[in-house]
């Protein structure tokens, strides 16, 4: 019988997170600030994020510890179980080997509470009574929430309000620990009440979303903003899912040929390839592949601009170099709520445009067909979004199966999907359509970038 | 640093199933044919189950072995963890160490598909195509469309009518897997057709959406029944729950003083305890408490009568000797769907009649008080029905506090929430009431028992 499962035993666990900052060839662009548009200082970010995060998001130390509270606390959860799909595998009919981290297994569901039980953690040492963040599909909301409960503070959070009726479930999650969450536009903040004004009926934006709690959180002193991806820090915090990965797969005498994972902010795929991408960086493994997949109705990586742009609708957040559908983007729907953000990561921009990784785009039909498959063989329901890298797995494998190559190929599962069956509802009864982004709204969205989209 | 979680190599799974029958100090009363009420043999169920299950389900084997294909399956999701509670035993201040097995890491979620799949396993092996089953809260019915996924099997499910409604996304997820649900009272059968026409309304029950499923079964060739708790075959497979805990208590150096599940059919509850309870059986651990925990909505064992009684409500299946409230029982309105069923498992119920094991009833808003407490400390949000023992083990935690005992509590964690919120959502909309089932509905129970309740 084959092993089918890998854990690291807890006395195992990553102490340290890798900051791939220093290993970078060329430098990221630096954030700008908002208002003079000039390189910020960690004191510009003070208002929003703990020293210790600010520090975090600059430095460039290659490992950076993580505290024994922390360690303590990840204990909850972590670490989490590699896979190997022999199932799935014989299923496809190919050579390829295909393994998946699954973080499905942490009490909200995914891989989100790494980071946010990290800063959670920091902002309370900070002497923070309350932090505000957004939510598009809940996930992060119901992680910060969770993080909440474990220490004590006091969680607001501003939910994209077309999610927050779809998916009542994660909002209740929240509230089960303590979370407060409202719909966004809001009647809590300026720039909720003058959208609401304009349009009683805004669905929101996750956008629209983060600028309602970055104003709230810069309103009280007691209060800072979170953010559940796209920042170096939030990067960092994940790297945890990589670096168990690369541990097993030493113990288990593999490496990855291949690794998948789905992008709406980046955190959850880089996390998983960024200690893989080191050894790509030192030449130790000059042909590994690293796939970005997001959806064709939000092509930030395959076919957005590369500029600054603001992290938010209102233009509060300091602006990020990066590929950006423009910061007024309002996502069409699809049931991948976690990938409809405008913008992407710093840093996995930056990968990009270095040709050091890929990206693709695949249609919502084409993903859930993926997660039916692999739960009629796997087992596991796959959140939408996840089912977006099982969609480019399955295919690389199919690839193998036609040229005979026995790769091995990894996935990054970053969640369960059973706060989401409506989605796979929706598909399952035929009523979900395929949707590619219009090529002339990111051209019209260039006009309203800032610094004219350099 | 202490260990937070334990988990066996997959090399050290049971490789056998623990059947207690031959243990039993008194033999368990017969099951009688519902015709001829007269003890059942093998061939009366032979329209029902595979000839293997029913051979397991009177075997006087006391260890019977895991198909290694079964096994394989298994590593899907098993072996399971076993945390310790560090930060739940902190907030009450307990000098008790308080466990937990949790089984909500499964694919539907729960303990379920650890029978699930061993059911559709040795139905495939005796070449039935097609098998059909009853679904309270959709736990099941989920569990068992899973397990028809990985086997080819069809599964058809009747779903109590209220929580079909009710539940949508446990009807998904069989669709996801590919199970076809209809909610039961349905026109599918003669039974569903005779209650429509007298009531269209119906809200359903268990019992009757078993007859349902039973009559569906032996009215084809191809198809076969399964049942997804009660049945002594169904405590035998979940028994793989406490053989796991018991070889990693031993590996810690600890063992139970209490252990502590919920139970509405029983299986969960017994998987957990039989293997420890073959020690108190043997006099190595005659101390060991076992505390069987239900719904005073539902209260079987602590107010049931004790009689032979049909498993399902148009008293189609065989009788079996149990505590009872009576085949026609129409349950009350509580969120614990897995819970309202109106027998308990024969091997349950004998050894609750024989004083080996405990039983206690609690209330609704105790068991959500209990879950919030749980989930804003160990992060977990549990089923409302595993809230049930949570509920229970604070209660004896903080016993410890007040005697200064340092006891040892095992609670068997039988299954996440996620799909559970809207039951959250009432109870912190202070929507949610307690109930007690009228003492006089046991009573008038009795006049329709078979064999005047003997």
């Amino acid at each position: 019988m084959e092993q089918t499962k890998y854990i690291l035993e807890e006395k195992r666990m990553p102490t340290h997170w890798y900051n791939v900052l220093p290993d970078l060839p060329d430098p990221l662009p630096p954030p700008l600030h908002p208002g003079t548009k000039q390189p910020l200082g960690p004191e510009d970010l003070a208002p929003l994020f703990p020293m210790e995060l600010i520090r975090q998001e600059m430095s460039s130390e290659r490992y950076i510890e993580i505290p024994e509270e922390l360690q303590d606390i990840f204990r909850l959860w972590r670490p989490t179980v590699l896979y190997r799909a022999h199932r799935l595998e014989k299923a496809l009919d190919t050579p390829a080997k295909i393994y998946y981290k699954y973080e499905g297994t942490s009490p909200p569901g995914s891989h989100k509470p790494n980071t946010a039980v990290a800063q959670a953690y920091y902002n309370k040492k900070e002497g923070i009574k309350r932090i505000t963040t957004e939510t598009g599909a809940g996930q992060w909301g119901s992680a910060l929430s969770f993080a909440g409960a474990l220490f004590g503070l006091e969680i607001k959070v501003y939910m994209v309000k077309c999610s927050f009726y779809q998916k009542p479930y994660r909002r209740i999650m929240m509230e089960t620990w303590g979370g407060n969450c409202v719909p966004s536009p809001s009647e809590e903040t300026a720039v909720g009440r003058k959208i609401l004004a304009e349009d009683p009926d805004c669905p929101g934006s996750l956008g629209l979303a983060i600028s309602e709690a970055v104003e709230d959180a810069v309103s009280r002193d007691d209060t800072h903003y979170s953010l559940g991806s796209v920042l170096n820090h939030v990067l960092l915090h994940q790297t945890i899912i990589g670096q168990e990965t690369k541990t097993l797969m030493e113990d288990i005498g593999d490496y990855p040929d291949i690794i998948i994972g789905c992008v709406g902010g980046g955190s959850n795929a880089a996390g998983l390839y960024l200690p893989f991408l080191k050894d790509k960086l030192d030449g130790k493994k000059p042909d590994l592949r690293i796939i970005n997949v997001e959806p064709t109705s939000c092509p930030t990586l395959t076919k957005g601009l590369y500029a600054y742009d603001y992290g938010d609708e209102a233009g509060m957040t300091p602006l990020l170099k990066m590929f950006t559908l423009g910061h007024e983007f309002m996502p069409p729907p699809v049931h991948a709520g976690g990938l409809r953000y405008h913008g992407m990561a710093p840093i996995v921009t930056h990968l990009h445009k270095l040709g050091l990784v890929e990206a693709t785009a695949v249609h919502q039909l084409g993903t859930f067909e993926a997660g039916l498959q692999f739960a009629r063989n796997e087992g596991i329901i796959c959140a939408p979004e996840t089912d977006h890298a099982v969609r480019v797995a399955i295919d690389e494998a199919l690839k193998c199966k036609e040229s005979g190559e026995t790769k091995t190929i990894l996935i990054g599962l970053s969640g369960h999907g059973h706060v989401d069956m409506a989605a796979y509802d929706a598909y399952l009864s035929g009523k979900l359509e395929d949707y590619e982004y219009p090529e002339e709204k990111i051209r019209a969205a260039l006009k309203h970038l800032p610094l004219n989209g350099k």
